[in-house]
């Protein structure tokens, strides 16, 4: 038997030992991962010690992974998984706003503002003035429509890294009976994911940054829509092309209007002696089970 | 752009990102694993539901792996990605002994043995008379080849899972001056790999049984050799069809005879008024560095 021949005959065997599978769908999943891992030892030839190598990094991407640290996420994020998985689910949905990452900041227990209030809750940055729109796939209003957004301070740290309690750069609000919402935040500025783990020493010895576009996140949801999980990026911004996460998408990226100190604001803010910036964002949201 | 394009793109830019990796290797495994990842996500059209799934698989099978449980190992067994790398990297030893699976029960703290000794050290089950010589491809006897050999008991464990400090099913000999070696062992018997974790989870939701077909692990080396890492199997087994880690190779089934109660041993030890049974599994190795 030659040599291609041997390991394809194993190949054959552990898919074979998959047939019994009770469930369908389980048992693709379960030979597609074997039919690709196998194409990968193959292709590459991996030797017995990358092999061991291998099973130490992910042991220690598991060892890094708690309540409050999601390791194989930022290992998924990282290799582009996470965004084809995206671009996979969100075929159907040309015509609606693209989705992005989630992240792994997002969290449950945000304070709800009123339309035009202030999410900073005293996270550090300068103020930014978000207004937008949410429609349906139609061109309709989505009055009542519930907005998540959350984002870093200028530190590049969201609240839950803060290391106690508070909350701060995260809040949610309700679109009004025309769909229009409004509020501050502050302006996005870049951050490095998680780099201290297992994850960080791969993109060290493969020469990739840790650093993530600046981006502010949004979760959209509405009766009878598609929820939506998505960023508004920074035009200009010299990391759009080489986000860490793969998260960009050209549709995403937002004018960013930046105004003098003297300059009145939308609401007659006082924001003090300092500069603002401004953008829009409007949101299309699929229907339902599109 | 078409949704075909759009992944395509997604994938073209995930390996661009490893394009600065200074290690050619490490930039072909990165870029490896990102095509067939992707290849993987696409085939399947993975959902974001799945995704989640296959995110907190893994983090159960880090979770459980510590300093006895090697839960990686079990899913690259399972997977038959471990024999994959062995078959990969054995490939020019085809006049060797085939090589099999090395598994999570290796100690490095074996008893030394004289020839002729037993490895049972309390272990249960039946004993069983292992002889059989060492030679190079060319035929010539090895003397002084290390022999590590290691079993589970009668009741399907190695000692290493006992809970207490007992050495039992393991030893270490050296072959005599001409390449023979003979030991008293205990005859294997089927045993499940550890299956209360996700592994086994995962083998009990895709109707696969834990077991692995009965056999005796070798680790033989000597200087200018390659080391072998390999089990003798027993013919007529009614797992070989069937083990759970693929590790079953043809021509490492021996036939183990069964011998009466009354039967004189070899060696003229008294095994008391029970049946004893009886192998020969004569081991080849090839050259260092071949």
């Amino acid at each position: 038997m030659t040599q291609a021949a041997r390991e394809e005959e194993l190949v054959q065997r552990v898919l074979d030992s998959f047939e019994d599978t009770a469930s369908p769908r389980l048992k693709e999943l379960m030979q597609g991962i074997v039919r690709h891992l196998h194409a990968f030892l193959r292709d590459v030839r991996l030797t017995e010690e990358e092999w061991r190598q291998g099973i130490d990094f992910l042991t220690a991407v598991g060892h890094l992974t708690d309540e409050r640290r999601q390791e194989f996420i930022l290992l998924s994020d990282t290799l582009g998984a996470s965004m084809q998985t995206i671009a996979i689910n969100n075929a159907a949905y040309a015509d609606a706003t693209e989705a992005t990452v989630v992240g792994p900041f997002f969290a449950e227990d945000a304070p709800e503002i009123e339309l035009g209030g202030d999410i900073a809750g005293g996270a550090s940055g300068q103020p930014c003035w978000v207004e937008g729109t949410v429609r349906d796939t139609d061109g309709r209003p989505v009055p009542g429509a519930r907005i998540e957004v959350w984002e870093a301070d200028a530190d590049g740290l969201y609240d839950v890294q803060y290391g106690d309690d508070r909350t701060a750069g995260r809040a949610y609000l309700f679109s009004d009976a025309d769909g229009g919402y409004r509020f501050w935040a502050i302006t996005p500025t870049p951050y490095p994911i998680p780099h201290d783990g297992p994850v960080g020493a791969m993109l060290a010895a493969t020469g990739r940054s840790p650093m993530r576009a600046s981006h502010l996140h949004f979760m959209v949801s509405a009766p009878g829509l598609r929820t939506l999980v998505t960023h508004f990026f920074v035009r200009g911004d010299e990391l759009l092309a080489s986000d860490s996460v793969f998260g960009v998408k050209d549709s995403l990226v937002t004018d960013i209007e930046e105004m003098a100190a003297a300059a009145p604001t939308p609401d007659g803010r006082d924001v003090g002696d300092r500069t603002w910036a401004r953008t829009r964002f409007d949101i299309v949201l699929a229907p339902a089970g599109a």
